[in-house]
C-alpha cells in the first residue's frame, strides 16, 4: 500500500475518531462474511473508531430458516411459509431483546438479523446500515417481499453491485465491493516450494499441469462444467490433472450430496482430485493450491460476488472465471484473466495459458495488481469511512454528543 | 424369548446378586462395542449386579496410537514405533492413577486400556478379565508381541472366536460371541410400509429390487466388489438397484478418502444409493433398509464378527455373506443364508434370491430364530453370568464380604 492512500484513510478516520460502531451478524466462524470481519474490525480500531461485533443468536429451527432465505433471495424457487416467517421474526424479536449500547453506527449484516432494527428500534443506534452480501439481483419475488419491509426502516443498504439492490434503488444505497486480507494465512506470501510440497502431500504430481477450482460443490459453482473443460483439455494435454476444492459443513447435507454428485462425473479418473476440509485442507493448503496451480478457473453460473477470483489474482494467477456477479469486476477480459460462459471457453482459455506460460505470468501480475488497487481490505475501510462521513454530513450526526478530541 | 430362559438367567444372576461389575472401554458412542455396553449394563443391573460403566480418557495423539493399533491387530502392515509405544503406556498410566473402587469383576474392552491392569496392579478389583472385539486370528506380530505382556496377568481374555486367541490359548480363555439388543431402535419390528415410505426418501424405487449392505467404507468390507456384483446381477434384472449405508465418523479422514473410492465406482449409476449419517441414515433407516430390501449383502473379506449380519437376519432376511470372520457363525449356508466366496458367487446367490421370493421368505424366517437362539442379548449376558460363576467357584471368590441377600 502507497504512503498516499494510508494518508487518505488516516484523514477519513481523524473526523470520526471514538465513534462507536457495531458489526451485527449471525456467526464467527466460516465463509466469507467473518474472514472480513475478522480483518475489518480490528482495522478499524486501528485508525481510532469503537468498533465491535455483537452475534445473534438462534436455534437450528432459525438457521434452516435463513439458510432457506438465503437460497431464495438469491433465486431459487423456495417457498417462504408462514410458519418459516413467524420463526424468522420470533427470533430476531428475541435478538432484539438483548441488544444493548449506545451506537453512532449499527451495521446489520446479511438477512439474518435484518429485522432487528424493526424489532428494536432505532434506539441504541443513530444511524442503521445494512449490509448485504449476497446477489439479490433476481430474488424469489415472495421471499424478497417478505423481507423488504424489513429493510426499508434502515437509513442505508450497502450492496457488493447496483445491480444487488432490485427495487431497493429508489432508497439511499451505497455500492461497497468485498475484499480480500492479505495478512491472512490464506493470502500471505508463499514460495513455489513450499507450495508443491503441500500440494504432493493431496496426491498431485507436481511435475504434471494441475487447474484448480476452489468453491462449495453446489451447482452455482458449476464443478461439473468444469470437470467437462478439464476433460476436454486432457485430449491435448494428456497429463493435464484437476483439483477441485471445497469447504464443507456439517450442517448442509445439500453439501453433501452435491459433492457425491461431484464425485460420480469425477469417476475413476484419479487425475481428478476432489478435496475438501475433511481431508485435511484449510487456509494454507488453500493458499499453496492457488499459488502453485498452472491454471485457477472460477467457473461461476452465479455468484454473490466471487471473492475467491480475488484471491487467487492476489497471487498472481490469470483466472478463468464465469461472466456473472463480481467476477467481471475482478477479471479484465483478455487482460488480467478470462471471462468465460461455455464449457469450450474454459477448456480453449486453459489450453492457452497452459501453452503461454509468460504470457499466463503476465497477465497474472497484472491480475495481482488490479487486486491491489480495488479489493485489499484497506480500500474497503476506507469506503466504509467515506460513508460515515457522508451520512454525518447529510444528517448532523451527534457523534455520542463526546467532542471528536475526548477520546483521542 | 421363552420362560425356561428367563429363568436360567434369573437363577444363575441369583448367586451373583450385589457383585460390583465395572465395564471399561474408551468411548461412550459409536460402535459396535458401545452398542452391546448401552444394552448389557442396564440388563446386569435388571437382574441384580451392581454394574457400572467408565471410560478411559485419552487425547487425539492416544487414539491415533490405538487406533493403529486396532489396524495392526487386525493384522495391517503398521509400524509401532517406540513413540507409540510410550504414548500408548503414558495414557494407560494417566487412566490407572485414577482408577478407583473396589469390585469383583472388572472388565477391560479391547486394546485401549487393555495395559491398566499393568499400570494399576490388581487393587480395586478381585478379578480382571480382558474382552476383546476385533479379530486377533493373524495380528501383525510386532504389534501382539506389544500388547501381550499386558493381557497375560488377566484371570481370563474372552473372544468372539476361539480361533482370535491366536497363541494365547493356553492361558484361561472364554469365547463369547457379540449379540444385538432387539429392543434397539435398529432392531424393533417396522412393517413394511413404514420401510418402504422412509426407504423412498432416500431416493429408492420401492417398486424396483433392491440390493443393500450396511459397513463402514473400508476395503475389508469390498464395497467395490459388491457393487461389481450388483453389476452383474443388473444384465439380468436391469431393474436392481443397490444401497451402500454406512456411519462416518469426523476424525476418520481414510474413512473419507474410501468413501470417495467408493462413489467413484458407483460412477453415475444412480441406481447405486450410497448412503451416510451425513445425508441423515441413522439407526432407524438403517432397520427400514434392512427389513425392506429385497437381499442383503455383507461381502466381509475380513470381519471382527460381522453382527450386522445378524442385524438383518433378525428382521427375517436371508443374508449373502463373506465366508470370514464371525459371519460362518451367523450364516448356515444355504439354510438361513448364503457364504460365498466372489463377487460372481456373491451375484449369483443374489439372482436366486431375487428370483425365488417363497425360498428367500422361507430361508430368512430360519435366519430370525438362528439369531433368537444365538446372538441375542440375553444370550450373552447368560454367557456373563456362567463365566463370573466359574471364576468364583475355581477360585472361591468373597464376594465384596457381602452376603448376596444383603442387597436384595
Amino acid at each position: 500500500m502507497g504512503k498516499s492512500k494510508i494518508e487518505e484513510i488516516r484523514s477519513l478516520a481523524e473526523a470520526l475518531r471514538g465513534a462507536r460502531v457495531v458489526h451485527i451478524n449471525s456467526t464467527a466462524f466460516g465463509g466469507g462474511v467473518t474472514e472480513i470481519l475478522h480483518a475489518l474490525i480490528p482495522l478499524m480500531r486501528d485508525v481510532g473508531l469503537d468498533a465491535e461485533w455483537q452475534l445473534i443468536e438462534g436455534s437450528d429451527e432459525f438457521f434452516r430458516v435463513t439458510k432457506a432465505m438465503h437460497n431464495a433471495l438469491h433465486g431459487a424457487d423456495i417457498e417462504i411459509t408462514a410458519e418459516m416467517r413467524d420463526i424468522y421474526l420470533r427470533y430476531n424479536e428475541l435478538n432484539a431483546q438483548t441488544f444493548e449500547g449506545d451506537y453512532d453506527f449499527v451495521i446489520v449484516h446479511d438477512p439474518q438479523p435484518a429485522a432487528l432494527l424493526h424489532s428494536h428500534g432505532r434506539s441504541g443506534g443513530k444511524r442503521w446500515l445494512w449490509r448485504c452480501h449476497i446477489d439479490t439481483s433476481t430474488p424469489n419475488e415472495a421471499a424478497w417481499k417478505f423481507l423488504r419491509p424489513y429493510l426499508e426502516p434502515y437509513d442505508v443498504r450497502i450492496f457488493h453491485r447496483r445491480e444487488y439492490a432490485g427495487d431497493l434503488t429508489s432508497s439511499p444505497m451505497a455500492v461497497i465491493p468485498p475484499s480480500i486480507d492479505p495478512l491472512s494465512p490464506k493470502n500471505t506470501p508463499m514460495s513455489l516450494d513450499e507450495s508443491k510440497a503441500i500440494m504432493a502431500r493431496f496426491g498431485i504430481d507436481v511435475e504434471r499441469p494441475l487447474l484448480t477450482q476452489v468453491s462449495r460443490f453446489d451447482p452455482w459453482k458449476d464443478p461439473l462444467g468444469v470437470i467437462d473443460a478439464y476433460r476436454l483439455v486432457k485430449k491435448q494435454v494428456p497429463g493435464v490433472q484437476l483439483a477441485l476444492i471445497a469447504s464443507m459443513a456439517l450442517d448442509d447435507p445439500e453439501g453433501w450430496i452435491f459433492y457425491e454428485r461431484v464425485v460420480r462425473h469425477a469417476g475413476e479418473d484419479f487425475d481428478i482430485h476432489v478435496l475438501h476440509n475433511f481431508h485435511g485442507v484449510g487456509n494454507v493448503e488453500v493458499n499453496a493450491f492457488q499459488s502453485g496451480s498452472d491454471v485457477i478457473i472460477q467457473k461461476s453460473l452465479r455468484e454473490g460476488f466471487g471473492l475467491v477470483v480475488s484471491e487467487a489474482m492476489w497471487k498472481g494467477r490469470p483466472v478463468i472465471g464465469g461472466n456473472v456477479g463480481g467476477i467481471p469486476l475482478q477479471i479484465i477480459d483478455r487482460q488480467n484473466g478470462f471471462l468465460v460462459e461455455s464449457v469450450e471457453e474454459c477448456a480453449e482459455m486453459a489450453l492457452f495459458l497452459l501453452r503461454q506460460p509468460e504470457l499466463a505470468q503476465e497477465m497474472g501480475a497484472r491480475a495481482r495488481e488490479h487486486v491491489r488497487e480495488n479489493f485489499v481490505i484497506t480500500r474497503h475501510l476506507k469506503d466504509y469511512l467515506k460513508l460515515f462521513l457522508s451520512m454525518s454530513v447529510s444528517a448532523p450526526l451527534p457523534l455520542s454528543g463526546r467532542s471528536t478530541t475526548s477520546k483521542g
